[in-house]
């Protein structure tokens, strides 16, 4: 099978309610280029974000996996992203990689980058790598891993649009500003983690409304402030921060970092692509390496078995480390050769190659 | 008056329930260096120590102010810090400023850091100064706010002695593990915040045990790992992450970048200084800076005040920034040359002088 399955092969394969898919790890591959070719990405483009989004499957991420691939061809419709942009390095001094997407997505500009960031960053201990002017909806974890999985310690941060309320006020201002973070370890996953400073995600909210289910209280306010459990005011109305007043300074944080520091817009500038190109859907990231080894040297592997310690010590208490859920279904899928999706969803893939 | 009043004249000074003193910024200074040296303390670090908690005082913070030299005094009483040591640079690599406290306060070693962080920052956009085998006991923001008067951004974390559960724990193993950011504005006052990864910083749940007031709920379990609100029990059990699993993954991040990535200690192989000279009481803290200016050459005046934007988005809703309550301080107890502390503080403090 070239590209997927057909929709008509799909019925036996349904394994589990809700109904579902099985995707070779091939076929996903495939059918996510097919995609995202025949709606007019540069080769470059679509391999860039296929990858992402099948490595985001394979841990079964379903708000920031093949479930995307919807949006990177909305957006072409909407004209928030140019799919043949080729991204420019427009700083390469000091310890800064500068790397200007020229509104396409952010991927391939990170892929550009990020052979250099960690260059600099193993000479001079520390360095950023900044995206500039990009379309971005994937996981932050694939970039902070990416880094990890070379020796080194990844940190980033990106604003979106307006869909937050800082702590104490009303109106969507800030992004859900994901946050991500990863640290080498031995064996094959790092400690990683990657959140949003909102309470949830703003795909999980999206996800709870496909489902028609309610959303837990906390998550949002409806249009005129007041706190709802219903999806979609939510989506119309704000969301709300993680942790009160010090998510709101966090988020805060990184819409300055993301967003001014670097010579982008805050999120509050953007807005979701309406068709109109000169909309400003195309926002910044900031990525942060820190060499272990250049402050370690020969110490470098005793400290690193040091940082096991404290792994140990959470999870002898019966707390869990983030992302293991993800980093067991990975095994699991890898092992398996393969991923399951939600049979809506792939339905809705194999459509947009009619 | 040479050095802070003396009791018998404090009755005339109280001002409000409860008691308070109040005492000249020059007098405050006196007192606390007198103290300080008295306790044998170089006049370098008493310099260091005392130009720290006077300006947290004059923030009207007193969780971090004058109330600490106490905790100094009772370190050197119990061997935890080496009052004489004198900070080594012994990194100057790259991007790195390596400063090792040589088991003496970390206010001396950052003071050494700062010009050579600065100065790298400009050099190479980003840059981080490292703190080794330090006694830290002071609030954070001091140290990023000294960055932002630079016009530049400084982010600091450090851990503490284990006294958190992580979440889905019940015992104590990550530090308060504090991070703190400064934004460089026009006036007087930078963006900033500085807050405990924890619900609450371990200071004030000790102020509400002195206090005798019971503490929130969420903010500490009792040595049984039930959820308790006596403050007492909190500090003898375990306190609690703010935000749940997303603090408890930022305060393990905290606990690498300022421990095993520098070559330090985790909060949990530290612990309160006992008296034996041979117990690990000091840690390390990563301050990083970063160069607006180096990113955004002659666009800089422009994207700063794009960031003001931001700020007026917040304050528009009626939300607060941080550190407003602090700033507000700050400038009162500067127009009336001085600060209120309790009576009770200063006594204990004038005590220190017998």
């Amino acid at each position: 099978m070239e590209s997927g399955r057909r929709t008509e092969d799909v019925t036996s394969l349904v394994s589990e309610a809700p109904a579902s898919v099985t995707l070779s790890y091939d076929e996903a591959i495939q059918l996510s280029r097919q995609i995202l070719t025949h709606h007019g990405y540069s080769a470059d483009h679509a391999d860039a974000i296929t990858r992402n989004v099948v490595t985001v499957q394979m841990d079964d991420g379903h708000s920031h996996g093949l479930y995307r691939l919807l949006s990177c061809i909305e957006m072409v419709r909407q004209k928030g992203v140019d799919p043949q942009a080729k991204p420019v390095i427009v700083g390469n001094e000091g310890s800064l990689i500068r790397v200007d997407a020229q509104r396409g997505n952010s991927l391939l500009a990170f892929e550009m980058g990020l052979p250099r960031l960690l260059d600099r960053a193993r000479q001079q201990g520390i360095a950023a790598l900044s995206i500039h002017h990009a379309f971005h909806f994937s996981a932050l974890w694939t970039e902070v891993e990416a880094i990890a999985a070379e020796g080194l310690v990844g940190l980033a941060v990106t604003p979106t649009h307006p869909f937050v309320a800082p702590a104490g006020g009303t109106k969507p201002l800030l992004g859900t500003n994901p946050i991500a973070f990863a640290w080498p370890r031995p064996g094959d996953f790092p400690y990683a983690f990657d959140f949003a400073t909102s309470m949830s995600a703003r795909g999980e909210i999206e996800l709870h409304r496909r489902a028609g289910e309610s959303i837990p209280p906390g998550w949002g306010l409806d249009a005129e402030g007041q706190p709802t459990t219903d999806p979609t005011e939510a989506l119309a109305g704000a969301q709300l921060p993680f942790g009160d007043y010090k998510g709101s300074a966090l988020s805060t944080m990184i819409e300055l970092l993301a967003g001014p520091l670097i010579g982008d817009h805050l999120g509050h500038q953007t807005r979701p692509a309406d068709g109109d190109p000169e909309t400003r859907s195309d926002h910044g990231e900031l990525i942060i390496a820190l060499s272990p080894q250049a402050w370690l040297g020969a110490r470098t592997d005793h400290y690193l078995a040091e940082a096991e310690k404290l792994f140990a010590g959470i999870e002898a208490q019966g707390a869990r480390l983030p992302s293991q859920r993800r980093f067991a279904a990975r095994q699991r899928n890898h092992e398996a050769g393969g991923m399951n999706i939600p049979l809506a969803l792939y339905e809705d893939l194999r459509a947009l190659l009619d």
